[in-house]
C-alpha cells in the first residue's frame, strides 16, 4: 500500500497529453498494419532518454499489453492513460510516396478519442515541463486549467483546429510558452506565405517562442530576440516519417526537462537533440528504431549534427 | 593603343560563361517585362563585390547599352560577350505563384543562344576561377578545352541536359571540381529520392564537391569528408527569386576568388556569402537590389546568417 501510494505520488519531470494509436502505414519501403503509433507514444519514448515522463492519453480495451510494455519499459508513467473498456483505440491509416514529404491520410477512426477528457493524476499536475500534443484546443484548455505552476508549457496543433476551432486555439496560444507547428500550418494560421513573417506573426498571438517544423528541411525557432535555423539530420535511410514531429518534440522537451532550463539558448540546444531523436524515428516503422536507443547513441548524432551546421 | 592592349590582356580572377537575357517575370508582387536577366548577368554582378570578373556570353543587337552599363559599372570585363548583329537576345518568360518555390516557364526564345559557341579571350583562358553556368554540356566541354590550368572550375546544369544529353553531361562532370545543382535535378541525375544519397552518388560521377541548392530551404555541400548544411537567409520580402541560384553561385565563387582558396572549409564560408548575396537578389525584380550593394552591406548579413545557424 505505502509503496503504491508513493509511486503514484511521484511527480514526473515532463508530462505529455496526447494520443496513443494503432497505425496502418505504407511507404515506398513497405507496409505495416496495426502498429504502435500516437503522439503521446512517440513523444513519451523520445523524451524518456532524457527525463522521466508521465503520459496522459486514452485507449480502448484493444490496446495490447505489448504496446503498454514498450512505454513502461521506458519508464513512462501511464497513470494518466484512461482505458475505456467498451471502446476501441484511435486508429490512423496513411501512405507516403516518393520523397515522403507528406502523409496522405487514408482513414481516421477517432474511436475513444471522441471521449478524451483528460483528468491528470494529482502528481502530473505538478510536472514542471508539459507538452500538449495535437488535440482539440478545448482539451488543451482543460489541461492547462489543471496545471499547478509549470515552468514550461509547449503545444502542438494542426490544420483541423486552425480551420474549425480557430477561436479556441487563439485562447490557448497566450497561455503556453511555446508553439510547435509545421510550416504549412504556420502559413495557414497567419495567412502569411512568407515563413519568416508567419513565425513572427505567431509570436504576436501569445507564445514566447515558436518552433516551425519543416520535415526533411529541418526547423526554425522564432522568439523576440533570436531566430535559429536547424536542418534535419542527414539521414540516408528514411523508411517512415510517421511520428517524427512528436519525436522531435519529445527529444526537445526531454532535453529541456533534463537540464531544467527554459531559456532560448537552451531551447536551441534542445532542438538539436529533438532533431536527432526524430532521425532515428524516421529510420524504421513505428517506434522500432526509436524504442531501441540509448543516450550515447543519441549523443554521437548530436555531435554529427553540430558538425553538419558549423560554419568553419 | 597601349592602354587598350594592356586592358585587354588583364586576366580576370573569375571567369563566367553563361547567358545574358531579357526576362518577363510575374510574381505575387508584380509583373515586369524585358528586364535584365541571364545566368552570367546575375553571377557576374554577384561575384563583382568580391573579385574582378570576366563574362563570356552571347547577345543580339537588341541588348541595350543600359544593360551593358549595369555590368560594366560593376567592373565586369565584357570582352567575352559576343554580339550577333543580326540576332535577338535570349528571352525567358516565367511566373511564380504562392510561396514562389518554383518558376513556371511560360516561354523560352533561345534566339542567339542557338549560336552560342564561346571563344574565350586569351586573358580569360588563364582565369584561375571559372564558373560554367547552365548551358549545353557540349558548350561546357568546349570551354573546358580552352582553359589553361585553372585552380577551381565549378559548373551548373539543369533537367533538360540531364534528360536529353546525359552522356555529354557525364563527360563534363569528371573534368570539373564542383557541381552546383538544385535538389530536384540532383534526384533526377541519380535516380535517388533520398537527397543525402543523391549528393554522395554525384561525387562518384567525378566532381570533388557538390552543392545542392534547395531554394528557400538553403543548400547542402557534399564532399568526401564533409557534409555541410546552410539555410537560406531569413528574408521577409521575397519579391522575385529569379537569378537566386546564379547569384548564390556568383557570391560563392567570388568569395573563393577573393581569398584565393579552394579548400572545403573555404567553400563552406563561401556558401555563406553566396547565400547572403542571393537573398538580396530575391528582394526585388531583376538585378534591382543585387546591383546596388556594397561589401559592408553584404558582410552585415553574413554575420546575421552566421548567428542564425549557430548552435549556442
Amino acid at each position: 500500500m505505502t509503496d503504491t501510494a508513493s509511486t503514484a505520488a511521484k511527480v514526473p519531470t515532463l508530462c505529455v497529453v496526447g494520443t496513443m494509436a494503432f497505425d496502418d502505414v505504407e511507404t515506398p519501403f513497405g507496409k505495416r498494419e496495426a502498429i504502435l503509433g500516437g503522439s503521446a507514444t512517440y513523444f513519451g519514448v523520445a523524451a524518456s532518454y532524457f527525463a522521466d515522463v508521465g503520459a496522459s492519453s486514452v485507449v480502448g480495451a484493444d490496446f495490447p499489453d505489448a504496446f503498454r510494455a514498450v512505454l513502461a519499459d521506458h519508464g513512462i508513467d501511464l497513470a494518466g492513460v484512461d482505458v475505456k473498456p467498451e471502446g476501441k483505440t484511435f486508429h490512423w491509416s496513411g501512405r507516403y510516396e516518393g520523397a515522403m514529404e507528406q502523409a496522405e491520410t487514408l482513414e481516421t477512426d477517432l474511436n475513444v478519442l471522441l471521449e478524451f477528457d483528460p483528468v491528470l493524476p494529482e502528481a502530473f499536475r505538478r510536472a514542471p515541463y508539459v507538452f500538449l500534443a495535437n488535440t482539440d484546443p478545448s482539451i488543451q484548455l482543460k489541461v492547462l486549467d489543471q496545471l499547478e505552476d509549470p515552468k514550461l508549457v509547449v503545444m502542438d496543433t494542426m490544420n483541423l483546429w486552425i480551420e474549425h476551432t480557430r477561436e479556441k486555439l487563439l485562447e490557448v496560444l497566450p497561455r503556453v510558452d511555446g508553439l510547435m507547428i509545421n510550416d504549412a500550418e504556420a502559413r495557414m494560421l497567419t495567412g502569411e506565405s512568407n515563413l519568416i513573417l508567419a513565425g513572427k506573426e505567431i509570436l504576436r498571438l501569445g507564445p514566447r517562442f515558436v518552433i516551425v517544423k519543416k520535415g526533411e528541411h529541418g526547423s526554425f525557432l522564432f522568439s523576440a530576440d533570436r531566430l535559429f535555423a536547424l536542418p534535419s539530420y542527414p539521414l540516408e535511410n528514411v523508411v517512415d516519417p510517421t511520428g517524427a514531429g512528436d519525436s522531435f518534440a519529445g527529444g526537445t522537451m526531454g532535453y529541456l526537462a533534463s537540464v531544467q532550463e527554459t531559456g532560448i539558448d537552451d531551447i536551441c540546444r534542445a532542438m538539436v537533440h529533438g532533431t536527432v531523436v526524430a532521425s532515428f524515428t524516421c529510420s524504421d516503422f513505428s517506434l522500432d528504431a526509436l524504442a531501441n536507443l540509448d543516450r550515447p547513441t543519441i549523443d554521437r548524432r548530436v555531435v554529427e549534427l553540430q558538425d553538419f551546421v558549423r560554419v568553419p
